[in-house]
């Protein structure tokens, strides 16, 4: 460590990281075995590309800047610019395009991993994230899209939501292409504005995109956002059709289908959802919680979506000519445990372990051996791993929530009976050795 | 994507970072399923901290260099730098200290997370692995790291390995401390020399470590490496004494006693094992495998250590007067995958999926019923994920090693008679439905 003395270095976390513990972790595992047991149900391989890629891989470098785009963590190396991930379907179009010989067509993947987004941190709002993606790749059958759709109830519900506490909503980038198209917008900038006002329908409502939609919108704070500059009558236009309550473009009339014959009707057509602006071509779906959660100060808020995707036939074809389509989906895992940790009581196997005392080093051989019968029997268990008096021992005890501990002094030893103590009752019993296994699974 | 046309991004990985696919990525897990279960047994809490650390948190912060050590990846965010960690113990003793008050004395913690290092990336050296921690924090008692010996044995052998395929190597920095104090060194630089010297016996012996703990060391490229400047009567004290076959400090002495007390023999004293020159200040150790593993190249070498650990009383207080001497262990997971990967077979669970072929996209209700049939059952199915011909649908189950097809085409859907194709045998029988999942889980 080369520090001064007296410039003791800093005991706090950057902004938009945190510290997890062991119940939110306990709940993330459960989660995932559930999200691994449907993966191999419904055929995904599972993959792992690591945390930095080039920053050009990924779509992150700008030829006429300095720096790759803001937004992610980027490295200068050499002569080339790493970047740590921002999502797991930029490295998923690089691990297509760097294999494309080798992988099978179609191409089934799943990965879990965190993504790092170099954004000013705010209150709930993370630089780091677990996401969960399964994607498709090398198919335009809209069975695929319908089976992300249907995996996603599943695996909410193997979590133990029922249908009322989720849903699926449903549109296709489609619609506002062919909108754009019926309104004769040509202008890519003009299009890409628009798109970005009408992502914003779910938090501002109409009337604040409808601004946005035209000259602009002066938010609270007094700074002015710049417009689509539409005319009126073409934002009648696109607010008349996406308040539509029955989609009308072929690939969202086919995947309705596909879902009557999956029996899936979770779901309903938003054709508000837009899902930010990337890369998305036809359908796209979003995974919306329907149940209020307390935010980080105690308010309870309507938690909204916890991922979603879509199909994005041409992202992968950045690379080179490759024969890809593709569709997939991601969940933000740590938004579902979050919401999940509210929601549900769960029955996890964790038990705290069961404190031996020590009451002399001299007797450790016989500590060990009553540690040694209760771990073979599965028995979470420790022997008190210091030197502390007795009321030391005791106080870590409680404080590590543990069920019980055992004295196994001197007297104890010669009578062969160790004193069982449980520790929310208080209540103790000397208890022969051959009975301690049971005698604990009683309590525990 | 702004990219500009005939600029293809790049489909490459930067060195030193690698795509792990299914079959390592399902050890891992098992080998991880397997840590957890220990760690509850021994009763150690789960914990995550973030990537991201304040370098000078994590000890990476020279006040006279204008960016942090190298070796870690860092980043400056508005005034401060922030570094990926590049072990999980800098990060522990940071969430100690911010913790202090709340956290149970003694702690005991695991952790499992991914590193970074920053270095020069070669062949088989990787910046960024996945490593599984375990500490005991706030207790000076020799149990707590007898048991990091026996935990990581169990582990192992929980793994399948037998005792004759790993061992412990231990030793204690107290052995050096005590050589250099009758040695009389009493310069820092000198003896962190010396250290880093005998670091190297494994890797160079003796012969090479003796120039460096001299004058220093031409090494075959020509580089001369500035040695400890120790006399050739010195010298030979430390070869000597490093040479004993049995302990004699009051560290390692409890220590073989307590092994005793918990019948665990699987360890050897090895005064040569140094572990880095960190922060250790007692009993260190080290754990090897003994078998022969392939190198990327198919070349058989000694595999040698997959992690370790030992004492460090003092890391803690850099971030104040805190009362927490520690002890704890690493284990590189990617390491010992890549061992067990070719040493054992592993019985995986995960079944390749069965393939239901798709021959008229209008009978996707059937293949559904049969696909929703056969999951309901456990059994991993797909329906082609795509709208091919026969043959492509074959190459493709085929090619990801699914063990059977399904054709369930007019005559088949007629008769209520499903086809089931066994793909290694080329055998196939019409099935009526209700006995289809007993005859697949015969070939599965």
């Amino acid at each position: 460590m080369n520090k001064e003395k007296n410039n003791k270095p800093s005991k706090e976390l950057p902004l938009g990281f945190v510290d997890r513990k062991e119940k939110e972790l306990l709940i993330r595992d459960f989660i995932i075995s559930k999200i691994k047991e449907v993966m191999i149900k419904y055929g995904f391989q599972y993959l792992e590309t690591p945390s930095f890629e080039y920053s050009d891989s990924i779509g992150k470098f700008l030829p006429d800047k300095e720096r790759p785009d803001e937004g992610v963590f980027s490295f200068k190396d050499e002569n080339k610019w790493l970047s740590l991930r921002y999502d797991l379907t930029a490295p998923l179009a690089r691990y297509v395009a760097k294999n494309y010989l080798e992988i099978p067509k179609p191409f089934k993947r799943y990965q879990l991993g965190t993504v790092w987004r170099n954004e000013k941190p705010g209150p709930g709002r993370f630089r780091e994230f677990l996401q969960f993606d399964a994607d498709y790749v090398g198919t335009k059958s809209l069975q695929a899209d319908a089976e992300l759709c249907v995996m996603i109830s599943e695996i909410l519900e193997k979590c133990g939501l029922s249908k009322s506490e989720y849903i699926i909503k449903i549109s296709s980038r489609k619609i506002t292409e062919e909108l754009f198209k019926k309104l004769n917008l040509k202008d890519n900038q003009q299009k890409l504005t628009a798109l970005r006002a009408l992502d914003k329908i779910d938090r501002l409502g109409w009337s604040s995109v409808k601004e946005l939609l035209g000259e602009g919108r002066k938010d609270k704070s007094g700074d002015f956002t710049k417009g689509a500059n539409l005319t009126s009558q073409n934002i009648e236009v696109l607010e008349r059709e996406l308040n539509k309550k029955s989609p009308e473009t072929q690939d969202l009339l086919e995947i309705l289908k596909i879902f009557k014959d999956y029996n899936f009707d979770n779901f309903e057509f938003d054709p508000s959802v837009i899902r930010g602006l990337e890369y998305y071509t036809g359908v796209i779906f979003e995974v919306n919680l329907n149940f209020e959660v307390k935010n980080n100060k105690g308010q309870a808020v309507q938690f909204g979506s916890i991922g979603g995707g879509g199909r994005y036939d041409n992202l992968i074809n950045n690379f080179g000519n490759y024969d890809a389509p593709a569709t997939g989906i991601s969940i933000g895992l740590d938004r579902l445990v979050y919401a999940l940790m509210q929601k549900k009581e769960f029955k996890l196997k964790q038990s705290k372990p069961i404190v031996i005392c020590v009451f002399d080093k001299k007797s450790m051989k016989e500590y060990i051996g009553l540690q040694s019968i209760l771990r073979k029997a599965g028995i979470s268990t420790e022997i008190y791993p210091g030197e502390n008096k007795l009321k030391k021992q005791m106080e870590y005890a409680n404080k590590i929530k543990s069920p019980a501990v055992i004295l196994y002094g001197e007297n104890e030893i010669k009578s062969g009976k160790p004193t069982l103590r449980e520790l929310r009752s208080g209540k103790e019993k000397a208890i022969e050795i051959k009975e301690l296994v049971n005698e604990i699974k009683k309590i525990i």
